[in-house]
């Protein structure tokens, strides 16, 4: 039996089999017809963020690494001063690009349990003046935690200072209004909440901002000003696009607006929290994190306390009965993560509720609930 | 009629069903079914170049571009002065993005419609001792002329050079053996002569020269050295894999084997080659370049004298009939290309021939002949 996993993963993820369908085409990457997906995706993917009159969009090959780096090394100028509160691994990644390519980073630590708050990003700014940026994990998928975008980006816009939203794991499920949100990037990818295949970032950035963006980037491939400025001459991408990517992203943001667009995605991921961890808490497990801080995008959970738990042998018996769980990212405690995000309902999230059940029966544990 | 257009250009290019079949499936990017295919398909590249022995390969997200900057970030020193043969665009190219990195870049000016002299740079490095890598490209496909990668890679090891090759048109498709020819990083991509889709790249390191690489790179989606190093110890990316674009290329190569590998490969690729310029001469068509330079990967012709022609035209006429043509890259002389490689065979050469009659013959031209 061969039949596909269900992807309970931070991404990539489970698409619907019509956007993977969309990729059984050839595309010319010069013709007018791939042109013509390009330029409606990009329209597309601006009117999510509600962005049309403040920013444009950059579409970038590669993973969504590579547009986070892409959008520090375009926005942030080479003597910036880049601040990164730090409450999980993505936000330690954006902080050691930066300083790769040679930003100065000032880390803001905060626990990995906790939101980054703003006052405290807030005194750190009036603290030190030669800070010019932030840079914000806005659902840090390390832990699942959701920061406070909408505060952190009025107290960066007050000060005048620069801010970077990395957007990967929240864009198209959690509220982002560009009109009311003053961000000069963000960045997400396609292999997230839009449910397509990954392969490819985008980056929105600040039409204010754009002009001043030349000659920054230390990398050509990851500069999205230039990317940019060739894109709209030529309708082109500068280097061999990802075509069936690109396609299958347009077929994906398709089925996102018949389905009512972000409201509805989120109503559906909400749904499929809920499922879960009402379900896992019947097993006895206990999410790490408080529910007010929780994203309804992807939920760790402490391991059980039964000295038979094994994660291994826990995510062999849960892929053996179709899902495909993720392991824990925190090194100070013993966790594993469950995705509530992708082309799956309520349906696959009792179900896969129950594929735990079986496993923890299967290894002889009485209950999910951790030592604490 | 929504049949799909033949792609002649120099990528992305027509594929197999088969290969594209291979993108209907979601996998887990950490998951040990999707580790398998990378180890697979990595194992199978460096079969291609007969380098088990001599080198590792290093999978990249993005277009083959986003490889060339990360060999050149890798394999170079922070200081190191790299000399450039330029022949056409993707010389050009390779410069900008090592100039951009910081490394100093010495142009070696070559005529657009000749292979670079193995014995200019010979002098040249002798000339200049500062000098301390080449970048070659093997096949320019700005006009389609193969470079003498042999003798350069022999002159370069004769005097402690390095040599990073762009081949992003010629593997697979032209002989390269790393038993017999010495480079310290080769890159091809994914949509090229192994005719999978694009999405990603992938660079030969040489091992003697791998370890000095840390530390190199200026930028961490482009750090080959730590990418290897994370691939090593986990099997898996470092950041989120183009999945579907990863299965197809794997699927892709199990038919490069099955067809018999590179000779092959080369083989079908020469007789489509033939069959092209044959078919184009008695329309009265000259290609840009001599035969004995020409490799058998795209063919710049040059545009026909007759005032009526306009390339936009003849484009649409081609693509009306079924076939994708490219357009020419030199500032010169008016050309266009027409590529050679793809799962195409020479029954597609033929009709295309016949499609650009019938285009000619539609915008009232009565020859190909060009203005000299």
């Amino acid at each position: 039996m061969d039949r596909d996993k269900i992807l309970l993963t931070p991404g990539p993820l489970t698409t619907t089999l019509r956007t993977k369908l969309a990729m059984l085409k050839d595309w010319g990457s010069w013709d007018a017809d791939f042109n013509a997906i390009t330029a409606r995706l990009r329209s597309r993917l601006i009117d999510i963020v509600h962005g049309q009159d403040t920013h444009v969009v950059v579409p970038l090959q590669g993973s969504g690494t590579f547009s986070v780096e892409a959008a520090v090394a375009t926005v942030t100028p080479r003597d910036a001063h880049l601040l990164v509160p730090d409450n999980g691994a993505y936000c330690k990644r954006a902080a050691k690009l930066s300083q790769l390519m040679g930003r100065k980073v000032s880390l803001l630590p905060v626990t990995e349990d906790r939101p980054i708050a703003a006052a405290d990003v807030a005194a750190r700014l009036d603290a030190d003046a030669s800070l010019t940026h932030v840079i914000l994990i806005h659902c840090e998928t390390g832990t699942g935690v959701e920061n406070p975008l909408a505060d952190i980006a009025a107290l960066c816009e007050k000060r005048g200072k620069g801010l970077i939203v990395d957007a990967m794991s929240s864009f198209a499920a959690l509220p982002i209004d560009a009109r009311k949100v003053r961000f000069d990037a963000l960045v997400a990818a396609s292999g997230k909440c839009l449910e397509g295949v990954p392969g490819m970032g985008f980056v929105f950035i600040r039409k204010a901002v754009l002009d001043a963006c030349a000659g920054h980037s230390h990398s050509l491939a990851m500069d999205l000003h230039d990317q940019h400025q060739y894109m709209e001459k030529t309708g082109q991408w500068r280097f061999t696009p990802p075509t069936h990517v690109v396609a299958a992203l347009d077929e994906a943001v398709t089925q996102f607006v018949e389905e009512g667009g972000q409201p509805a995605r989120l109503a559906r991921y909400t749904e499929n929290y809920r499922t879960l961890v009402g379900g896992m808490a019947r097993l006895g497990f206990k999410p790490f994190l408080a529910p007010a801080v929780q994203a309804p995008i992807i939920v760790t959970f402490h391991a059980p306390a039964d000295a038979r738990y094994d994660f291994k042998r826990f995510y062999d018996g849960a892929k053996k009965r179709g899902f495909i769980l993720y392991p824990g990212k925190l090194t100070q405690v013993e966790t594993f993560r469950v995705g509530c995000i992708g082309a799956i309902g309520p349906n696959e999230m009792r179900q896969a509720v129950d594929a735990v059940a079986d496993t923890l029966a299967e290894m002889g544990i009485a209950s999910g609930v951790p030592a604490l």
